[in-house]
């Protein structure tokens, strides 16, 4: 129970379903005294909403945030940030459907199971549909992050089996990522990306991939030993995203087959490493380096084929593909893989700011 | 601060350094009137001690627990138990030389860093000599958990590039895994990793490797959205263990390359799933299916090769290697890996004990 | 920082000031497929709300509240459980005077202390319109302790120095207390109490004031020693309320003039217990007893009457009384404390529902 | 479960019973590079252990603290600091009568309820002597706090019907308090009680008694509303003391009666204020006067003379009063208060060190 909570200092808590009036959620924590920049959060929200490219859900939702509280003449109280987004385009009907059905790979069996009643329009609250108040919430964390020289960039790194190679990472001008549908900052592989989701979304199927992410600007000191590790809880913060299966810092799985005397980051004099397969942070604790992870992200289980299925009464139905849904999640996952990394790093930059005896 | 805490109903809390006089912890919240099997508890820290093969270090503790509190006749009472790991061969003298120098790849930067003063001898908290406790906690949780039915087994599938093939492991016979040092149940690959290992430590040289873990008998129910989720609290427990750098469940990273329609886990009437590409845990919920994932660690930072770094002021030095470490950190992993596991499982079990009106 | 959650397993967080668009909340952890009786919780709200009666505050909020989430068909899905009390007659031009002066004994110079930056307007988050939010979800976690038997009932017992004898209590229909406007269930005492307030009122002055609450129907065995002892919490609930100074359980403060051979509750063969001097909780668990408490509430700190104070720049300023305050906050506190005490009840509830092995 | 711990970032979980072989605890998040006085704690320890005076247990404990971690050349690192304290004088013999007997008003029935299985052995954990765990992490967390020039005092202000007048307290030296068995700093009042403990003694009988509690020193700005008030966690922690029935702040219980233009405390220009009604706290943040609350305890439920009660079969039995006892638990629970006041502050001390946007 009560697992709609996120952080200790800086947290978030939310609330709503894909087909309810609203959703929305309160930020206990911002510090006080801070201007906030209201275009900067709605770009945000607009960067994840579904509609803004051909390559993703054609769900309209305009996605406006109203603020209720915590705020006084533009600046954060320091009091709870309470936010609204309406629901507006919730066909119910479409989903009538699915009210004894069950999709395969979605929630909508556990939910039943765990909870015995459930809203099954839309997936309910497992719909990604929660992850705009996550947005909401990592916008506000990103605008302090920043105040304090804290950047926070993801973009797609793989979609299907094309992947960015590693080499051309370092020579990449991530500030492109933005320029496409996929936001990938390489053009080419941007374009074949594309190409490829185009292609599985008129099978009627869907793809997954990988998000990547590089924080600059993090001071050495963050991350609290021995459990909540600064990586353990970006991990955390990845993999309770709708659809995430996997998440490796650094040199993840692939750093396993080196031999310790080439994965060690060997030290400059100034406390910056040569190499950065540690991914930022050793023992838990940033470095100052930047900070680099990867998150896995399945393909969507809503496909338009038909699959076979099971009723709550346990008997064998057929599912017709229907709803507007995304071929591939990765290029809407971009930003909450952002929000997500911009609360995680400010509830630590909180917990961190102790008394120096 | 604060960060050596772990769970909500059962928590575990943690303390001790590498050369202090003792670890220890305390398991709060474990159900009360169970009988506890004392020797189970010492055989799986016996697993997880140095010195056990001629592939880990030699390092020798004999790692015995002693239970303080929480016990009466033999049965627990519902009441913390407190308990205490003494350190027996703390050669503080190896460690004179790290006073001043910071290991590469290791804490003794970050945790200078963090918090200014710091016991340098054998990386401090920063050790891996902390996960003694752990397997102590995990192994109480273990036993309630196969009370209940649930059993968790881990072991290696990957030394290096050496992998045992998906393939292989759902024919594999589990049991084998604790045959051999290296913790492989397929005899053949076991032999070659050990071989790679071998090899590895004749350069003075370490690997890194992954650990698969499986669990079976959960039932369906168990975790909390849209945070809390299962699988991202696994994430986090097994990113929490020092050394790794990623964790994956189900299909993980290599199911983004797969099309929805062949990803997804088609229902049997009965609810069970024909395949289980999601790892037992749909919407973070578990579903009933076994659930299974992997974790990658790095090659251990510790090795016994010159190595260039930096001191405390800043200055070039040459830190010669010393000491008594894993070659291979993977095998000492494996019963790391379950103990967390079974922490995290037996947390959500009575997070999930509420009334059904 | 983030202070507005409350609970462990059944969590509220609350936002919003009281000239703010709305106040609200978010409900997590109630217990799913429970069939909500809407009207029992507007009732409830109203309870609370100003201008019930000439002796509150003559504020006109209609107060309804608007479910958001969480709730599907007319019953509960188990996820978190989104409200919103719209504000209607947020005169702000009312509070400009305050800008600048700190009124004595409210939270104006310490919000200032601590946030830098305030929403001055009615006392902004420190004002006791947030207690609203309170009532909406303790009258959500009263209808799910009704359904389990357990009672909870507030009433006024003391008014400046007219207090209810204790001799009188047991004899007391304590159904009575909602039939006069002082919520005192002896008439005779309601009505000096409800004649004191109007003459305070008429000096353009407050007065404290004692609540006493009793719980029945609760089972042996809530409260979590060492340190969430079920009394201890529910001392912290009450003295999270405005104008909260004090709370004692059972014998309280007067029972330290006891004796212990006349203190000790002896027991009846069933478990009950012959007298109950310890107010139903023994070692901090409840032991089936009726649980009871009282808390005492300071006089109002708004006066219409002028008061010396200081503004911003520490210079000494007169403070004219105006605005729309109660001049006893007793009567209205009831239905809050009564919703603390359902909100710690049920979190305790929900901790206390562990396997039995 | 899991009601071990208190605190947010100066955390403190504890365990052991009262006839096991040591209790002890773990500190997590004390400040890093702070250099501790070890014999401070010693002698905080000394204060509260038995056998110290004629007019408490004669139970002897040396209370000798061993401390495992977190400290290094004599200065605390930030990593958890673990705890023991061994039990020496554990006559288990002395409780065979208790196995199947429950003790009127002690934790004997509630235990048993709530756990079915426990340690019956001198009250097992819910004995006072777990609080000698609290005396340790309050003496760490008051040389913290000493260093940062808050000060806490507490003193004993009532025994049974004897207490201290009010007018006198400002007049006192507070130093005194602990030249007298009783720890009352009015030698005239001190006296008075230490008689009336002796009186009741020899009737084999137990009194209650208040602590009274005074920290200077307290910056502005500790506290986190709406739940986490500062008088809130304040009343938490008092009320978790073992036999503690009551709690009030500033002008508490007394107070109600008064008109809110008397009780409201008018500035001074420099923010001070001229009285101190609030008690140092408005709005659940400190305001930077000295913090001053009151604590009743209940007389002790142990007494030296038969008491009828019942066994586990619920049938009636006959009590010996028989035990090392306190006759008034006040005298000892006056270095209790301190270390939980101690603990409180300094946990809110760090919740508090955000950055000032």
């Amino acid at each position: 129970m009560a697992g709609s909570s996120y952080g200790t200092l800086f947290r978030i808590t939310t609330f709503g379903e894909s087909h309810g009036s609203a959703i929305g959620g309160i930020v206990d924590g911002f510090p006080p005294g801070f201007e906030l920049d209201f275009e900067f959060i709605q770009q945000e929200l607009d960067r994840r909403k579904p509609g803004q490219s051909r390559i993703v859900s054609q769900r309209k939702e305009s996605d406006r945030v109203q603020f209720l509280s915590g705020i006084f003449e533009g600046k954060t109280t320091g009091t709870p940030i309470g936010f609204l987004i309406p629901n507006e385009d919730a066909k119910s009907a479409d989903y009538s459907h699915l009210e004894q059905g069950f999709r395969p790979s979605h929630a909508d069996y556990t939910y039943q199971q765990k909870y015995g009643h459930r809203d099954h329009r839309g997936g309910g609250r497992s719909s990604a549909r929660e992850t705009a108040t996550r947005v909401v919430a990592g916008a506000l964390a990103k605008l302090y992050l920043h105040s304090h020289g804290i950047k926070i960039q993801a973009f797609t790194d793989q979609v299907g089996a094309i992947r960015l190679p590693e080499s051309l990472i370092e020579t990449l001008d991530w500030s492109d990522s933005e320029s496409n549908a996929v936001r990938c900052p390489d053009p080419g592989y941007a374009a074949a990306m594309e190409q490829r989701i185009l292609e599985v979304r008129k099978l009627g199927d869907t793809i997954g991939g990988c998000v990547r992410c590089r924080v600059t600007g993090v001071p050495a000191g963050l991350g609290e030993p021995v459990f909540d590790k600064l990586h353990a809880e970006l991990g955390k913060a990845m993999l309770s995203i709708n659809a995430a299966k996997g998440f490796e810092i650094g040199s993840g799985f692939e750093g396993v087959a080196q031999l310790g005397s080439q994965h060690n980051d060997i030290f400059n004099p100034d406390g910056t490493t040569q190499t950065n397969n540690s991914g930022g942070i050793q023992g838990g604790i940033s470095n100052g380096m930047p900070i680099h992870f990867r998150t896995a992200f399945k393909p969507v289980a809503t496909i338009l084929q038909d699959q076979e299925s099971i009723n709550t009464a346990g008997e064998i139905i057929t599912l017709g593909g229907k709803g507007r849904h995304d071929p591939c999640v990765v290029p809407r996952a971009v930003p909450i893989v952002e929000a997500m990394t911009a609360i995680v790093l400010l509830d630590f930059l909180l917990r961190n700011q102790t008394f120096k005896s």
